[in-house]
């Protein structure tokens, strides 16, 4: 691997430049994305290795210091036997969300190879060439099971937290099957060749410090217990009062959202893990003199401490000009670190 | 007034029970508010005293320990220049978003008696007779901004941001308009007679600290200075991290949501402010003996310090059940504080 950047900050070693790379990077945002998907569909490129390993090698371009395998975390919930497809412009719909005990109990906890075998032949081509560490990722269990009772994206998660207050077992039982499916999915992603893992509980920022412990942590805490071998990023957004259960959970390195100023988040979470994070998504559509000055921001507040990925506090939006993002790039890398 | 368990709260004067109040409590979860929304519609309620008067009383038969006038934050932007209306099931909608420095410049800075006089009528009204105290309300300026520039609700605030950050100047004399009018309309209905104000800036929990005190804080602080009449609501939802800077902006109250755990954010705010908050809209849903186990847990977190409002950390849900709320509010009045 020519650069090694990424993962030597993510174990907290001194870097002479901050590693960046960028959630959703590879996406709408890219002309030559969008070109492919005038041609196929979001879950074409995930299911055919060929093409998945094309659209994760296209923001490399940028100069970013880590690819992350293009896939989608609601991956794991067709061979489970929840299928589902993503409507234009709405977002995912699953066929038939789960309404009661029944559904959970017919979920399958499925071995990695059954059913997802092509994320893991796509990570095994990605090995061969890539010039910087692949990232391989998955959606928490939370996260998970809340796609598969509302049935899609939510407002408020209603039917999740009616599930998760009035029926504790089920909502155990689920958990339980979607966590251990995560565990495996990414064990075998490590075991197929990725350098670092992100756990992405994208919408755990619904729930508060008491909800997570009690509902959520336990499971989290199995997807990532033992996981070694390679560096371990927590991720959720609007997790300002969660940090510290997050971090009890696992996770080598936390994710932080663009709420959370860096320098209080990485206290909360302790200097013994390294951070990502956190410029806010819509710096990107100002003029770039001001998207730098609020890279410069961010860099200031990471200061010179080992251990700080720069990303944005959330994934690239679709229609951010790719000229910002290859700005940011450069913003980053011009910026030297002192030991 | 019979019951000023409220007022004596928002001091932080003992009282032997907590009381309580939901934000939207008047709205569609009560069928009695259902039928009269068959006839008018959101904003033939809102303009017209007698019928306003009407649906701010409905949830009095909860035993709920205040009054909040129905209307609609976004009520000033009509007589601003800003027409809007409520679309079925879709929220706001304005008719000419904000787009340029030349729609700022041409919104009206009113007086409150020049486009809001059904307002202040319906407060005076009220105040003949209620037996709780009336708390008025208005929206905050970045909500009210976001709603004009966004046109509606929005997901990740982008157009809003955008302006803020590449255009401050434009963005600074956007805020400046509504905090004056704001202002202007909170103390005119102190004038018109209402006991307590409540600030929303409903959606301000979508910037940084950093961000807040730059663009947000002088203008919510023009807002809320020497509004020394009467007790200060001040309120946000994914507020977690914000809390010391809205403090800092003004209210004698801060507003908790169920993400801030209520020890935390009472110690984080001072002790010098009440607080108000902070169960879950979404635990409404639960059982009963589920939502009486959270209204203890919330109880429990308060302690015994005088000062604390009960209320949820977002408006009421449309379909919540109305008997979960009614036990609520009986559950919270079981409870005996010790001075």
């Amino acid at each position: 691997m020519k650069n090694d950047l990424f993962l030597r900050a993510c174990r907290r070693e001194h870097t002479d430049t901050t590693p960046v790379w960028f959630m959703r990077q590879a996406g709408r945002y890219m002309p030559e994305y969008r070109a492919l998907r005038t041609k196929y569909t979001l879950l074409d490129l995930c299911k055919n290795p060929e093409l998945a390993v094309q659209v994760t090698l296209q923001p490399l371009r940028l100069g970013v210091d880590a690819a992350i395998l293009f896939a989608d975390i609601l991956l794991p919930l067709e061979p489970m036997g929840a299928p589902f497809e993503f409507a234009q412009g709405e977002g995912p719909v699953i066929h038939a969300p789960i309404v009661d005990r029944a559904g959970i109990d017919a979920l399958r906890v499925i071995e990695p190879e059954d059913g997802l075998g092509f994320v893991l032949a796509a990570i095994r081509l990605l090995k061969k060439e890539l010039p910087v560490p692949l990232i391989g990722f998955a959606g928490a269990p939370f996260t998970l099971a809340s796609y598969l009772i509302e049935g899609g994206k939510s407002a408020n998660f209603l039917k999740t937290k009616r599930l998760m207050l009035s029926d504790p077992e089920s909502w155990h039982a689920l958990l339980g099957k979607l966590a251990e499916v995560v565990r495996r999915y990414l064990r075998a992603q490590i075991a197929a060749g990725v350098d670092a893992v992100q756990l992405f509980d994208s919408w755990v920022g619904q729930l508060s410090p008491d909800q997570y412990r009690t509902y959520v942590l336990p499971h989290t805490r199995h997807v990532l217990q033992d996981l070694e071998q390679v560096p371990v990023i927590h991720f959720g957004t609007g997790t300002h009062s969660l940090l510290e259960a997050m971090r009890d959970a696992g996770g080598s390195v936390i994710g932080l959202d663009w709420r959370t100023p860096l320098p209080d988040g990485w206290k909360r979470v302790g200097y013994d893990r390294a951070v990502q994070g956190n410029l806010d998504p819509a710096v990107l559509f100002a003029p770039r003199d001001v998207a730098e000055r609020e890279v410069d921001r961010v860099l200031a507040q990471a200061g010179d401490r080992p251990g700080h990925i720069f990303n944005l506090g959330h994934g690239i939006l679709p229609e951010t000009p790719v000229e910002t993002v290859q700005a940011v790039v450069e913003r980053v890398h011009a910026h030297r670190k002192v030991r």
